[in-house]
């Protein structure tokens, strides 16, 4: 890689934002464009909540909670306590700090501005020197079928703790979806497109239902590099083992590989699971084997390092 | 008084809340209904603020910050801090549990519902017993006119700390505002009518500037009674006598009698004051001397309790 090489990441939240810190660390951050699930957005009390864009662009600014990986650090909880008063809503924790984003996205977007702007305007105001977009401007959000009904994706996820078996998943809202001409910029000039370890099903599958994206990265003849979020049979957060065994996917990077075969290259998978290289090799892609938990800042910026030294 | 009798009390903000606690706390609370000026109302953020009725519903919950008399009682401000590191407005302070209140009561009005029927639902959820209505459902918004030129009244009030001199008064939206028939029947019904010594020209006015409000309080027989919010040539609190001042209004009880005079019969005004007694009952007033300054909530049954016996 050349200092002057333009990346592009795709991510979700906690686990993609721990690679996004890690590239935002090692690239000048002009030349890096995060690409981020919107799939998970959701109203709630009137406000418009986007947790991925918020996990990622918390981590970049170094004001992520280090425990959850999301939300902010030091963190207050004065308003749940009055709305837990009020009898009203309370499933879904808002920190105060949070508020204040959740605010000002809200606001901007009653007041006409896209996603995409207000999500630039706040990472301007957080000094985050990178491009963090949001997958699309329209809204798509993830619905969850399970043996339950289908369950819009936070209810599924936080109300219901992931428990409810998942049978499928529907985007509501890709088929109108438009890519914006920042995201399609950053992908046809890209000369690495990396899909951070983000949930398959859930982080990156809503990002390519967005129509064209798929075919945009696969028109690319940039080196695509996935890092797998499965290591050692396991999701290293979330419920992805999980889901994936109820949607009778392999468990272990080639079930990752495989749901993810047509827009990925190059694996970087965990060396707990040095078993699949040859398989995976096998199956006509490039892997990369190393230590892929990231628990520090440093271990984050190490494997950004070696995924470009790659 | 009988204690099937029925209370009528005006109130704005923190003077005006103490009287209403002493009233709720002193006669069946499903006797009492207390109607609220909104003129202080304002958008920010996204958010309806009704600050009056906020200060009345904290303080009859017994949620009410005792230093302020405003916001909630310990009280934390994370919000506020993020809001700045975004470089946000922070010009008007939101507390955390306060945010609870105006995310409730603006999804309410989003869903549709009117100020009355959000306020009710706020009060029943924190088992507030009597009636708090807002004084329209129409927004009517204190425009304060300074030599500064007309100031929205919170950019008066807060951002500018009340220093401009004021020439005037403009209750923007009062002419196409109406009364509610919950607000009309209360009045109709009501065997005594109080006015809380709130400030007469921001607080009360705002509340007279309703169409046939005005009317409906001079066709009462029922005992109107006022408290000064002067004592001793000074407020009680807040800008009252430097606006009296500027408006070249006496700043005294008479000259906050001589302001209502059309809807108040009787006054209540400090032993401070007592030589304002002949000249309010040669004016034609009865007039009621007594402790008026309500440190203790024992101070606000016990004037509750002397205006109920006069």
């Amino acid at each position: 890689m050349h200092s002057s090489d333009k990346i592009v990441a795709f991510a979700g939240g906690v686990g993609g934002a721990k690679l996004a810190y890690g590239l935002y660390h090692t690239v000048p951050p002009e030349n890096l464009t995060l690409i981020v699930n919107t799939g998970d957005d959701f109203e709630h009390l009137g406000l418009h909540i986007s947790p991925d864009l918020d996990t990622v662009m918390y981590t970049l600014a170094d004001l992520a909670n280090p425990q959850t990986g999301w939300g902010v650090r030091a963190e207050s909880w004065g308003m749940m306590s009055a709305l837990t008063r009020y009898s009203g809503p309370s499933w879904f924790n808002l920190g105060d700090q949070d508020m204040a984003t959740h605010l000002l996205r809200t606001l901007g977007l009653r007041q006409g501005h896209s996603l995409q702007w207000v999500t630039q305007d706040l990472c301007q105001r957080l000094a985050i020197r990178c491009a963090i977009l949001p997958m699309s401007n329209q809204p798509i959000r993830t619905m969850v079928q399970t043996d339950d009904g289908e369950l819009a994706f936070q209810h599924y996820f936080v109300e219901q703790r992931a428990q409810p078996i998942v049978t499928g998943l529907r985007f509501a809202g890709a088929e109108s979806a438009e890519l914006t001409p920042e995201v399609v910029a950053a992908i046809e000039q890209a000369n690495l497109i990396i899909f951070c370890p983000s949930n398959p099903m859930l982080s990156i599958a809503p990002i390519l239902a967005v129509p064209k994206l798929r075919s945009l990265i696969q028109a690319s003849r940039a080196p695509k590099i996935g890092v797998s979020p499965i290591v050692g049979g396991q999701a290293i957060k979330g419920p992805a083992a999980k889901m994936m065994r109820e949607l009778n996917l392999d468990v272990s990077p080639v079930g990752v590989a495989r749901y993810l075969a047509e827009v990925v290259t190059v694996w970087v998978i965990d060396e707990a699971d040095a078993v699949y290289a040859l398989p995976l090799h096998e199956l006509g892609w490039e892997v990369l084997v190393t230590a892929t938990m990231m628990h520090q800042a440093a271990d984050k910026i190490r494997l950004a390092n070696e995924i470009l030294a790659f």
